[in-house]
């Protein structure tokens, strides 16, 4: 940020006396409230279902994190989760373990296959178009029709089953709201294809963990790829750990790069700045 | 075939007389030498090495199949070989099935990863083409040198050490001939960085099996994903199968498609009627 604004005056929020113009959070820090003169407050988070909103100064715009760097991961992680699937990896990887046997199927292409989407903002629009280019059929769900290239758009309530019953791979790449908190739940999974894949993305508190296992057993779900959970680390004897039909990564799915955040964080304190509206600028009410 | 060339008569080569234009094969059938007038052999497979050259009437053209479904098929499988080791997927999935540990570690970009691929011919340079497109690092290696954009070209026995010290990555996609059969050997393996990848989706012949378990042995690889094998369908009890190091896959790899190929088989028959040089001829005296 100094190479990129030399004129910045960078200062602890702790001996920050009461006089900053913009904070860089990623949780709220006490006392937030005293600095009356703050033109912009940017999370740090690509979310900022980390801050409790509430407790924000009124008024002051808010921002999320862009980061071109996290999404070319996101789209990377997407890419590799849904051919795993797609090409039949995760039984091949348990039949070379258990030393056969030689099991030959033709492979679909990726025309044939439907994966949906839930969330089409910065990233989930960013995997749709990714895995439009790779010749896979596309829908996607968000809150307002979204226009992305090859995607079939579906919104509101019909439309959450619509592509739930649509969708023979499934990843969620909503924002973490109260309207969307366990939105992966016994009553979504019942709507889902028989034999069909999650893939979750997004944030764990998305997702009902038992109702998980529940969709499973039914044979609902065939497989299940999970890189956050409502707590992390996993805890050590987790159910979700050592259950064949689950694959858990540490939370790795999208990193951010600090050269790449730092461009970004720099033009959003120049908006700030000149009083202009910030990139990725949040909706309160909407809380996202 | 009947519906791009209605005049055309197809006949099985038993039943043909002595009186044929142009000879569909995979194998070379008994007695082929007897067609005096045959003006083109068009190989129903993406190479030759099932062919026995030698056994083919001499100074009839011969091409090999090419098929853009087969294509994009083998640029699938090969992101998502690449991609697993690039993500550390191989290690989720043990760590998954073991119960944890959770073991954060930020994950690389793709333009901090190398990967090199033998071969740049038709498979080969659009694999090449799809990995510098997703942001890795491609080298390739061939017998002439050839353009392809963003890929660092490297030949003879100096580019082959060369291309095996760079690669954390490598895929062979060489045709088989008798110059590159066993080119996958303990001498290759042993200018290979320590801790790369192997992915053989080329044939099985060019692989020396023993070889590649002394170099798993050694960690000079890390792991390999194995297509192709010198017996297919690998057998049971073949060490590879359960080497927690190995995944094994039913040569799946690229499948082609009835329809994509006849639109290019039935513009060979159409060359090979006019008289002109077929796509992807092959040159005997090389092999592929």
């Amino acid at each position: 940020l100094k190479r990129r604004l030399p004129d910045l005056r960078l200062v602890d929020i702790d001996n920050a006396g009461d006089a900053i113009d913009i904070a860089l959070i990623w949780k709220v820090p006490p006392g937030l409230e005293r600095f009356g003169n703050l033109r912009a407050i940017l999370s740090l988070g690509a979310g900022v279902d980390q801050l409790d909103l509430d407790t924000l100064p009124k008024n002051v715009p808010l921002a999320r994190l862009k980061d071109d760097s996290l999404t070319a991961c996101m789209i990377d992680y997407c890419r590799l989760a849904v051919l795993r699937y797609h090409r039949d990896f995760h039984l091949y990887e348990r039949l070379s373990r258990e030393g056969g046997p030689w099991r030959y199927e033709l492979p679909k292409r990726t025309s044939e296959r439907c994966v949906g989407i839930l969330g089409l903002g910065e990233l989930g629009g960013a995997v749709a178009g990714d895995l439009v280019s790779a010749g896979f059929q596309v829908a996607g769900w968000s809150r307002s029709r979204k226009e992305v290239a090859g995607v079939r758009s579906c919104i509101g309530p019909e439309g959450l089953e619509e592509i739930a019953a649509m969708s023979e791979i499934l990843i969620n790449l909503l924002p973490l709201t109260p309207q969307t908190e366990n939105i992966l739940n016994r009553q979504f999974f019942s709507k889902m294809r028989v034999g069909s894949y999650l893939i979750n993305v997004g944030r764990g508190r998305h997702l009902a963990e038992d109702d998980l296992l529940w969709a499973l057993d039914e044979g609902r779900l065939a497989g299940a790829t999970l890189d956050v959970f409502r707590t992390e680390p996993l805890p050590a004897g987790h159910p979700f750990w050592g259950d064949r039909r689950i694959l858990v990564t540490p939370h790795i799915a999208a990193a951010g790069n600090p050269e790449t955040a730092a461009d970004y964080v720099a033009e959003n304190i120049r908006r700030a700045l000149r009083g202009e509206r910030l990139l990725n600028q949040v909706d309160v009410s909407r809380g996202y």
